[in-house]
């Protein structure tokens, strides 16, 4: 692996050692498509199956301590947030992000915070509130905020009115939110709605936090983005504006398709790292980004899945640390583009899976944790368990 | 309104009498996204209620006398095709197109006829069989077949193999339909599945109909293309190729949205309409083609949005007969382009709505359909029937 | 025409008076595509071509009594701005908006303000601080900004810090405007730069028109989004963040392919304006919006295809007028999307064509003024006028 | 560098040595974008540079011995086929596939053998025939053909009889062919032509190849496509179909953007050498494909650029050889997905330039093709030989 000038194997590993990714509950339990669900054995029922397995993740990769939860699939009715805060701690992880869902309920049909209905975004503000405290009891620092609110038909909507709306909870919200706990605003182009969706693109959500408040920033779900869309540049962009709150990582080809992160286009993802790693190259630290997944493991076994996808994720922020920062802005200020484009190509085309086997020998970590999760028999231990507790049916799309 | 020399209302009325729109059982019915169902109270939940609601439509609209049905969501084990046929009749509806489901099971999780397991295969291949046989017993003298076939991730199948599986799985079914059967296949670029489909364009449905046989032709979902593709070029296209077979019409803004006909880019349903109307002019008489509605009403009423896509499908067909098919060509041959383009603006800017409510009139009719659906109490006696029914909870997304 | 009860027919005359819509001067020339222009033997050669072409569509439509300007093309060395002024004048028309061109010239090969070339910046600068200065001498109140800066690949630019050299030279030449001078700020995806463009979507441009100083707005060129993009909702929400400047109108198939206004999604330029309306309708007034067209008439006649962009923007412009804002209230409180759509579709479809002409004839206008212009014989003049000073040659792809 | 069971690094090698690739004469003259062409000293003026150009890169990098030609911007009047033959030899190149030009003629304006004037279809199909003779004289075995038809508004063309017209050119084409030619049918969803392209996709380019005649096939450009078309799904189903006649390469974000190769997203690149891979693999053999590159070098100098381009070939190439058939069919045949995806990214990870120096220096070639560029002093010789005999000007977009 050749190393750039500005950079020891040392500095390296030890800028690895802070990249922390954090794991979806959702992720661990069956999900599907509007068409069904293929059920799996192993997957998780319960908040406890969840954490268990995001520990066993984090056991083998050693990067994934905390996990992201979801107030309404995780915490049924008479779950202790102490318990749940405990059993974490048990298993070697403890609790990130909070995740709100206000878009589930027969009430949201036609909206959360911006249904025409004032009841309707009443329940959806007092659901955030009741997370933002359900949260604060977890230890967790971090309100993540997804909205399916939307229309499907032009007229349907007052979009200005919405907005306004939209403004006004998050204020609420951020206005009740303890001093330690940052808000996360998510943006997405379409889906669930269909003509329009209230908070659609990045500028939306940077909008939006503003008028929340200080501690309110942006989330970028690499998915959520029309077809072209150069994610690195709002990320970038972002950055730039101080907005830049984390990421939801998956990766796609159409829509939002929630597949493994950098599955379908790795330089896109090394790309992304690359913006983030010059960042942090300029300003001289660490910038406090939320690394987070956000994927639907349809078909794959959701565990294998999760761990391939932390494996992937520190490879290729790996590669992009391996930059050289010196000889691109030689190229840039010269003008030479091939020569600029040929650093980000060299430090991709390397492979870094050699020193990422060192990396994790060096941390008692298994050199593959994907080869070490299959040999472990964890799947066919949590299908032994799970199986009985599953439900047969899983729906149908009429 | 304007009519062109070429045209008489007379034939216009003669014309749009032969215009005959298919609704589908599972448009009655709930559906929903991966993220949820919003139930409905008078939403149907058996083939009874489904062809109840059909022939309310019908009755309603005059122009919507056959329902395509599902074999898997409509024939429940011990539904007797026969009884179902005659109930239809009762209805004042008979049976249009079957529609086998080779994508629910979860034995189909890595596909149906490109399944890698050739139990599998063979177990979709029956299900097809099965289904013309049953087709046969309803009357049914269309075969319609969408396939959620693909893989999610690169490398995950072999493409060219399943093409092979595919081609001669429906070179099978071909050879065991009865000869009043047509076969139809449908292309989706993806969704389902996410990093390729099996059958993803209007080429790949082409190729893989003439290899099925003489009576299999290309199925047009309006909704399944990518963005930019001009849609009516293609219909264009199959027409001169002999391969048209018929529509699923909806509409979309971003991916396969299932939103009501006409609901965003009316004017594209318009264009559609006129390649269609150019040919039958140029032919001398009216295609073999199958319009049938495929959409799915997450939010609307269901039967209203249902009379509404039907009233929209007449209003934009007959706007598309009024276009001068002399003046065009003369636009056309002489490269005038402003003019030929107007041909069609003017058509398209005319108001048909009082032709279309005379023409109803004269037909016993209710002049809109959809007001006298509202003011029926169809719904309120729906929903009253059909709400004890229900169950109470419509699954989560993870 | 149904008029909604909130307007008489007098109001909805009265609106139109205000609705004025800016004309380019480079709509008169020839232009193309980078395969190749197609030459015509009218279009304009001089600025004072142009401004006649300009003054005879004002003559026939009554509506576009401004023209945009272009430094680069309109002013050659030796044109003084007080006879371009006063030419403008002779021709009924005044100069509108004032268009700088800092990507023609091979200096900014690499990029105009973000060239990484110190000097390319200032030179620039310089051409913007100078366009403001020939702006004002010829009495035009917004200097209108397109920039083509951006990079072909990966790697070859510090995202980052050319945004801060956009953000510098905004500041600077906002703080050379004149009082009363508004700063547009266009985005654009991409195309001609391929990889990243620096002002990429409404958001960006709206930070940057933020930086620059309270008189930067954000110029909305409706061909300049990436597919599926909900434009009217971004109108929407500028106007909220009181930050919509104006438009440049045109329509789009694929990319920024520069056609007639409405051309292919009339719709949605209806729904763009329906917002607009809807603001007014709420706000009381007017909004202070600049109206431009901005089209490649690649095949179209010239002065043709501007006075159809015209009469099409005019009615677009009146449905959008006739929607019913207390019966869409109405059906929006109570959550009935479908007669919230209705109200939409109502105004859409009423065909507003006889009004028009009404309209333009009680102003002393022609009620066609696109079969005016036809027959006017103005085509033929400028042909002759203008053929014998045209190049033989139009360039070559390669 | 790890090798699959199935192959040994000398038949890697031996594979490699068949992978030769076409540069297109074109690539080394000044091309721009409609907003303007950024003029480079050294860039080819007439076939004799561009020869020369091709010469050099084909000794750089030894795989590179053919050059596509283009009629029109090569053959200026006066040219001897059989002097450019010659100097072709000269350079140690020779002329690979012929490039007819129909749309840059004033006379193409609305077309050419679909424009609807006959005298223009006439002339049209003339210039392919005295294309096919020029190509024979020059020793083409490849007629390789682009059309620019379409149309820009709806209404414009009558879109079946212009499929009919293209049909009948393309079949009288192929009829005057010699036995030992080929033609290509290029494909294009839109640009310069923005409603409809005549040959808009694969399956249109497919019908009208097989309407031709049997040496006719699909040429696939790979910026060709709508946003996320699968490529690699294409290129295997033409495989299979008998109709992929070859490639032109480049890379793309948005549009038809004609970056280079690999430069935007290169696992796609990869994954269209794996298909072709897998199916020599399973058929035994090389298929006959062109490759070929026909990009547009903007902004990068057009020789390195060219060599870069070539060396990503020839590394993605390489990768794709290194997929392990044996392991991903068992991962297949077992529904093993992330085995099977492994497959791919283990072989796509590999970082393989350290066998391509060792395969290039054995073969006498530098082992940094474009550092030995870069070095040989090649591009200013070329600058101080062209640049006295360069216009000064390139053209304005209006």
């Amino acid at each position: 692996m050749k190393l750039p000038p500005h950079i020891t194997e040392q500095q390296l590993s030890s800028r690895l050692d802070r990249f922390e990714i954090e794991t979806p509950s959702w992720g661990y339990a069956d999900t599907g498509t509007r068409f069904g669900k293929f059920l799996q054995d192993a997957a998780a029922l319960t908040i406890h199956d969840k954490l268990a397995d995001a520990g066993h993740v984090h056991t083998l990769t050693g990067c994934c301590p905390s996990v992201a939860v979801h107030v309404l699939w995780d915490f049924t009715p008479g779950t202790a947030p102490a318990d749940v805060k405990k059993f974490a701690e048990s298993q070697g992880v403890r609790i990130g992000s909070i995740n709100p869902n206000v878009f589930q309920d027969q009430a949201y049909k036609l909206g959360s915070v911006a249904n025409p209905d004032p009841a309707v975004r009443q329940m959806a503000i007092q659901h955030l509130l009741d997370s933002t405290r359900l949260g604060e009891a977890l230890g967790s620092d971090t309100l993540s905020l997804w909205f399916a609110d939307g229309t499907n038909y032009p007229g349907q909507g007052h979009l200005r009115r919405r907005k306004r709306w939209f403004a006004e909870a998050l204020q609420q919200v951020h206005a009740a939110m303890p001093a330690s706990m940052t808000m996360l605003v998510e943006y997405k182009p379409f889906e669930p709605a269909f003509y329009h969706t209230d908070i659609a693109d990045w500028g939306m959500a940077c909008a939006l936090a503003r008028a929340a408040g200080p501690r309110a920033k942006v989330l970028v779900d690499t998915g959520h983005h029309l077809p072209g869309a150069n994610i690195e540049h709002i990320v970038a962009f972002l950055i730039d504006e101080g907005m830049l709150g984390g990421f939801h990582f998956n990766d796609r080809k159409y829509a939002d398709d929630d597949l493994t992160m950098g599955s379908i286009d790795p330089y896109q993802l090394f790309r992304i790292f690359y913006e983030i790693s010059l960042a942090e190259h300029d300003l001289g630290g660490p910038l406090p980004i939320a690394y987070m997944i956000d994927q639907s493991h349809n078909l794959k076994p959701k565990i294998a899945a999760m761990i391939q996808t932390v494996m992937t994720a520190q490879e290729y922020f790996t590669k992009a640390l391996l930059v050289d920062h010196h000889a691109i802005a030689r190229a840039r200020d010269s003008g030479d583009i091939i020569a600029a484009e040929r650093c980000l190509q060299e430090a991709f085309t390397t492979d870094v899976r050699p020193f990422l086997g060192r990396y994790r020998a060096a941390r008692g970590l298994p050199q593959d944790p994907l080869d070490s999760h299959r040999q472990s028999g964890y799947e066919a231990r949590a299908a032994a368990d799970r199986l009985p507790r599953k439900p047969r049916a899983s729906g149908s799309y009429a």
